[in-house]
């Protein structure tokens, strides 16, 4: 397979990193590699497959003679860098919000929407992770029937914030157990020992943009512009790994077992079973691997026809960032 | 005020502790008082007041010259004494969930349903812990409007489960800090750095027992036989306060707005304000406190009419178990 050259915009942080192991595992055929981030982060060193690779500051020449771009950045720095990515023939997959919802640009989970890559006219976008984790859950339910309504709470991890949100938490503990007091530094409040219910800024209907994604995204995603979703994101003190309780209203019927058998059936989602006994999955469970966990399938108490509630959990980091992103790499270069 | 004869069934659990506090603080005209427990724990002396009491173990001949026992005990217990504690002619308000649904037994919240406590023969029961604190936040709502249905996701404290519940997080934390392996104990997995979506145990529905409480007893504490809960309970890794993501849906319309000054106005809840510049609440704000406060509250993005979703958090020792028992004792025994 002809080699690639790429460069991973962000390269330090907690997706950047991720990313790089993921093009390891997969094999992507990298030819040249090029690690950008901020000047604070310039001059480090990362290995990539037995070889070190020096950390370049990020400037509008950095993607001369690129193939590809992955995006770890910052929407405001995805923005700044977008117009040179595209300018030097390469495809940006970027893992930030800032394109997410512009029509011509392709908001793809390869399982869901693979066919949507090929529309693409420089950048694609990686979805948001919470909305990832959730898709692959229910999209299998979703092909066999339309979803019309879903109303979701998620329970996410620190590491959603990167690195920083990890920092936190483990300070917070670490604090805590030598008898000090915790100092909250990523997030609005302390996260240790806590539940904190807002992620990303207020909207005036009263959501949050973090939560706003799950219906805007899912909708592009799923095909369904008229799908209605109601999100409530909170923070929990998890490292890795996603949940989402989740439920649903289809155009017709789905039984259980019939949703059950189709999430089985789809790849890179699974019933959890056989986890010491236990037949639903929990962040530990799904942290550091791809596959999205599906649990608790049972017919809703309120449309006891149309109603399925579920619970999911999958790791941010890995498909809901990096393996996803890297994932459209390999659907937009293939052919 | 008559002094009244208290004993209290399980003295030395959670709950039981957290009664004595109650009693303490709220003043409550104890005469005698016996604390019962079972033979492991007979012999332990607790503080009550500034005298000390020896735990007796319980048995059926206990309950004799006593006006109130209030029972923070198993289920099996709470069968096992209720007919010596009803013969001696004593109040039994009982923390279990043995008798929550029988026809003959007021399940009361005293802010939303007082008025029950009279239909009482001797037994009068304290609701779930999450009930409790979802109906203090919504019932405000409810008086403007009846509920038809409602969606909660609830995220409980280990204190949910006892002290096994706090001494399992405590020491998976202290051991995970130390570097070594986490052992669970009292949850089906590892709670530290987790969330596990399994309280009580499975129906044939495929809810959980703790997941039903919230329809059943919402049902009869509301007035609402109709009344459709879709549950999903979660455990988290949090000490103390249980959280509760709710979307409810009224008969008429009822404004955002109107549903805040609702909750601001009545007793034992208020929308949460001024938390170093939050306006929601999380579990570490509301612990040791007998306030459920809420947070969130904006109009359902699926039923623009009549959907409303919020955020509560309250402590499920305090308002959820044992101050709520003491509130019905003082009810019962008034007047």
């Amino acid at each position: 397979m002809k080699k690639i050259n790429v460069a991973v915009l962000g390269a330090t942080g907690c997706v950047g990193r991720e990313m790089l192991k993921v093009l390891a595992e997969r094999e992507f055929p990298v030819g040249q590699l090029r690690l950008l981030a901020s000047a604070r982060s310039a001059g480090r060193r990362i290995e990539f497959r037995g070889r070190e690779y020096t950390v370049e500051e990020a400037d509008e020449a950095s993607f001369a003679g690129m193939d590809l771009v992955l995006g770890a950045a910052s929407n405001a720095l995805a923005q700044r860098f977008a117009p040179a990515i595209v300018r030097a023939g390469a495809v940006f997959v970027d893992n930030s919000s800032a394109f997410r919802m512009r029509d011509d640009v392709p908001l793809v989970v390869p399982e869901i929407n693979a066919e949507d890559v090929k529309k693409h006219s420089g950048i694609i976008s990686n979805p948001n992770c919470s909305t990832i984790i959730t898709l692959m859950a229910v999209a299998p339910i979703a092909r066999l029937s339309p979803i019309t309504k879903m109303i979701a709470c998620t329970y996410q991890a620190v590491s959603g914030a990167g690195q920083g949100g990890l920092d936190a938490l483990e300070g917070e503990v670490s604090a805590l157990c030598a008898g000090k007091k915790a100092v909250p530094s990523q997030f609005p409040c302390q996260i240790a020992y806590n539940c904190i219910p807002q992620i990303g800024s207020r909207l005036e209907n009263g959501f949050t943009t973090e939560e706003m994604k799950m219906q805007n995204e899912g909708r592009k995603i799923l095909h369904l512009p008229e799908l209605r979703v109601n999100c409530t994101c909170v923070r929990v003190p998890v490292m890795r790994s996603h949940s989402i309780a989740v439920t649903l209203y289809t155009e017709e019927p789905v039984g259980v077992e019939a949703a059950e058998a189709a999430i089985d059936a789809a790849p890179g989602c699974a019933m959890a079973r056989g986890l010491d006994g236990r037949d639903y999955p929990t962040p530990l469970d799904t942290s550091d691997q791809d596959t999205v966990f599906v649990g608790r399938v049972r017919r809703d108490l309120i449309d006891e026809e149309r109603g399925l509630s579920l619970w999911c959990c999958g790791d941010q980091i890995r498909k809901g960032a990096a393996t996803n992103a890297v994932q459209i790499a390999e659907a937009a270069l293939k052919g």
